[in-house]
């Protein structure tokens, strides 16, 4: 694992570019439907240009930034023990016979169909493909661990294309899909997984970028199999949980909560009390209503085994202001669990919208699962919920006093975590929340795509084995705008060096005059030798007008050489994180101050 | 321009693979359905996947030599002044509206609907997602040339998709677009083609490839405004022709040939003799039935103009072995042409298949075009030709006797080359057949895009003009196969070094062995130190088994490392080009031996 801080080293050339011999189309105002700071830079900094809803041209200076992150991508995922290669974007769709993917992605899924009539996909991932030619070409156990990869143009067809790059319709990513018989061991998938996590954290790290890693939901393997790699941004729509004292993370729809105390055998508020509550829009409404707030009242939603199981319904119990997390009602109960049918649910004889706890002893077959914030005594007007009767609700809902012996209620964390809620890793401190941008994800896949294309292997013992998978993905062009909108003022982009296009922006005051163009020589043939991309604004323009862009565009050093400074051999650099770093410096030391602020 | 044979330096560090951890699935069968010796060494070297019909994966070995491909293209581009940027595949259809190539395309177009009923085409090129973005980004004539380019994922629905990835549907293609408001002068589009044609040169130079450049049809803007880079293999498709005394190339389409006298004056052969001649196939049954071979026929081929004309009509005339071509007798005549429609020529009195040179005379509004070498005296039968009426020709046709005064008969090379013709550029020379594969093409667009997007820019006295563009391909996946296809033998590929997926192939005979492990980490330390990208084959597999598939996967130089050659410090080296170079090496000496033979 390379994982190093030394951004420029003289062991590559740089380049040098003049603006006016390439396409940097700056613009002043705001793009109207543009909302995201990220997006709007990224159109204003000619970074890239939209050619239709949710497909962009990367214009000369995303290309750089997309091609720097990855090449560190490549680099990484090469050190991980990971082998490079390129699947095809068109995707036959005789490949989903055995897993239904293209069921499953229904919409989101482009096809296109040839001229005699077959279909193909235009590929959003590629476990099938990648399957198909392991299946095909591994033909012993001794092959174990393969990890493939490629960095590649994918394609989603969103309903509602939007911020940019975050989520648009055709997209850069890098996915990973690696081959196993084992979990366990040398060869098998956790150490693979490890490796791919080191890499991952090398990757963001190396790319300037402030991320945390987080647990995510893995689904019914179970285990903490799934890792998400989320840029810190206060825009973002990720919403995750930290633990400053652990150091635990995990995303919403995998985080624990700490422990709770509950307790079914408070005295009751009150008499039981049925009120009626015509039209009121959800809980908010009905609270208000009852003259309480969410947090008094008890959420009882109906669900169902999402495949045939002896029990027909769950009912999960949480507060009123909390969210029902299907993940962990599923790892309560032990079988994966769907939001019920609601024809179904009112044959079977449930209320929906107006359910109590009661509900779950009434209908035969049906599991209780109650959070223990919702298992408590109540307070004020007791547990305000429903009444089991269309628009009516109850005050005063007492546990033990309406359901009798509570040995049957199960109880456990079944709700998303919100903010303050007790860290499940050290005892005493809180969650904090936090909003992200999610840039890679690495997950255990088991054998589910192995099952689906009948793909074994003879082991060591001559024991037929169904191959585990894991896969790997990062989001390339995401990467590039979530670094955006991690990294910028009022003034524009400011790019971490890793990644930006050029390293330094040299602004020429007087473009035409000789002194200038002299020092200007010298300076990038010291600075491409040492390693530095460089911009140089040859333009025929305002000094202001040139000053606005080159912070529009945000290269980490910008270079003024104007007549003043070259009077006293120096030009004035300037650092686009911090205005304060730089000053005028002397032409002999200008690439060992740039070298420095750079790898700094 | 740097164009260099130095293939190996020791400014980069190369890399070391090992067979067992990445995926080369060699086999020993021929593929059925693969003809082309590449496309079957290709499938049987482990290098692409078929996915689907022209649908391939590029596994590590194709992916390693594409990489290096698109490299050595990045750099020459990049010197040529080319600045790369990448566009999007899916192009919104509006964007046709102008040029309306998605007609002219055709079946050959891949097009999507999404979700929301909108169509877009998968891009087989890009001239009209970069003239909107120029016509967007280009504000002032300060901002010419610019040279925009991308190396991109490519699509075309191929009716029968052959010859691996030289028909394939979807491929990886080059494409650059250059802007300029002049033809001449240093912004202007000739200085561009010019570096372009330089930079191309360089590509397929420093690609290790034998290739010829020839000069193509660039319809009506005429001149020699079009160059096709062919590299030369025997069972390439397309047919070129060369003057070896003066170095002209041309294609079938585009090749002149040299004077040829006429005379058509001849005295008759014999009496003008009409035979009847129905359900005969083709000019060779009819000559056959007249008794003569097809070259002393006459072939009257009826044109028409392509746009609204004066002229109705175009008879071309050439011998019956010679074929007319089309992009000759616009030049001859003056304006486009096409074949002309069967059923107006009937109409106009055209007997369809036995047209004759009189049909010219007795039809309102009709060109004569003849070419030099019908226009001769018969000989033998005279010259058979049709004799303008269903089921009969003539024999003894006779140019002064049936045509009386010949003074409105054009005279002009309007025929394809054939080898043996008269070199245009060296009297007394020759033109010789050759085949080839089109890896590259260059050409001067002119303003058709731009005046298609209705695209102007004031020029520097404030005048409105038309954009000229140029626009240059390579087929970069293209490139990888044309190169097998022309450097293989039985056993297997003989890649360039530039482009070999490795430079250095290390077989090792016992992997097991202490001492032939030590030498192996020796030599990879060594050789990726210098520069080498190495393959270790280290599978327990007998060593006839490894020596065929090093000869099959065929990289530059194979090491033999095994105890016999250990005892006296040694390892053999062997020249996949040709097995008399290398031989047994001290262990100190490897390293500098390879670099020799590499890069020599």
């Amino acid at each position: 694992m390379s994982s190093t801080t030394t951004v420029i080293s003289n062991t590559r050339s740089g380049c040098v570019h003049r603006w006016t011999k390439t396409l940097i189309p700056t613009a002043r105002d705001v793009p109207s439907d543009a909302i995201t700071a990220s997006h709007q830079l990224l159109l204003r900094a000619g970074v890239v240009r939209q050619v239709g809803a949710g497909i962009y041209d990367y214009l000369p200076l995303g290309f750089r930034s997309l091609r720097k992150i990855e090449q560190i991508v490549r680099e990484e995922m090469d050190a991980g023990g990971g082998c490079e290669m390129l699947m095809p974007a068109l995707i036959p769709t005789e490949l989903y016979k055995g897993t239904k993917r293209d069921v499953e992605y229904g919409d989101m899924l482009f096809t296109v169909t040839d001229r005699h009539g077959r279909v193909a996909a235009l590929g959003p991932t590629h476990e099938e493909v990648i399957t198909e030619l392991a299946k095909a070409s591994i033909t012993s156990y001794k092959q174990f661990p393969l990890n493939l990869y490629q960095i590649q143009t994918k394609f989603r067809d969103e309903f509602r294309p939007r911020s940019g790059l975050l989520r648009g319709r055709e997209f850069i990513m890098k996915d990973a899909y690696s081959f196993h018989l084992d979990i366990e061991g040398d060869a098998g998938l956790n150490a693979t997984y490890d490796a791919m996590f080191a890499a991952y954290t090398n990757v963001f790290t190396r790319s300037g970028l402030n991320f945390t890693v987080v647990e995510a939901e893995a689904g019914p393997i179970g285990g903490s199999a799934s890792h998400e790699f989320m840029v810190n941004a206060d825009s973002g729509e990720d919403t995750i949980y930290v633990c400053d004292a652990s150091g635990y993370a995990a995303n919403v729809e995998k985080c624990e909560i700490g422990q709770r105390g509950s307790d079914l055998d408070g005295a009751p508020t009150g008499d039981l009390e049925e009120i009626n509550t015509p039209n009121l829009p959800g809980i908010d409404g009905v609270a208000q209503f009852l003259g309480c707030e969410p947090k008094h009242m008890l959420k009882c939603i109906v669900l169902q085994p999402k495949e045939e199981n002896a029990t027909k319904w769950v009912v999960a119990v949480v507060r009123g202001d909390h969210d029902v997390n299907e993940g962990k009602v599923r790892d309560a109960v032990g079988f994966a669990v769907e939001l019920g049918d609601e024809k179904a649910a009112r044959a079977a004889g449930f209320a929906i919208g107006y359910v109590s706890p009661k509900a779950a002893k009434l209908i035969d077959g049906c599991l209780l699962v109650v959070d223990p914030d919702a298992a408590q005594p109540g307070e004020g007007v007791g547990w305000a919920t429903g009444a089991d009767k269309k628009d009516h609700h109850v005050k005063h809902f007492t546990w033990k006093r309406e359901m009798g012996d509570a040995s049957y209620v199960k109880l456990a964390d079944i709700r998303n975590a919100v903010a303050g809620d007790p860290s499940p890793r050290a005892e005493g401190s809180t969650l904090r929340e936090q909003r992200g941008i999610e840039v890679g994800h690495i997950f255990k896949l088991g054998t589910k795509y192995a099952d689906a294309f009948k793909f074994t292997v003879l082991d060591r013992d001559q024991k037929k084995r169904s191959i585990i998978m894991g896969c790997y993905g990062i989001g390339v062009s995401r990467t590039m705008q979530a670094c955006i909108e991690q990294s910028h003022d009022d003034n524009g982009i400011i790019w971490p060096a890793p990644i930006a296009p050029y390293h330094v922006h040299i602004v020429l005051m007087k473009p035409e005059d000789e002194a200038t163009k002299a020092a200007c020589e010298r300076l990038c043939a010291g600075l491409s030798a040492a390693g530095c991309d460089v911009l140089v604004d040859d333009r025929k323009e305002r000094p202001g007008v040139k000053f606005k862009d080159a912070d529009l565009i945000g290269m980490p050093v910008r270079i003024t050489i104007g007549p003043r400074g070259l009077e006293e051999d120096s030009v004035e650099l300037k650092a686009r994180t911090d205005e304060s770093k730089g000053g005028l410096v002397k032409l002999d030391d200008v690439v060992a101050t740039c070298v420095g602020m750079l790898n700094g």
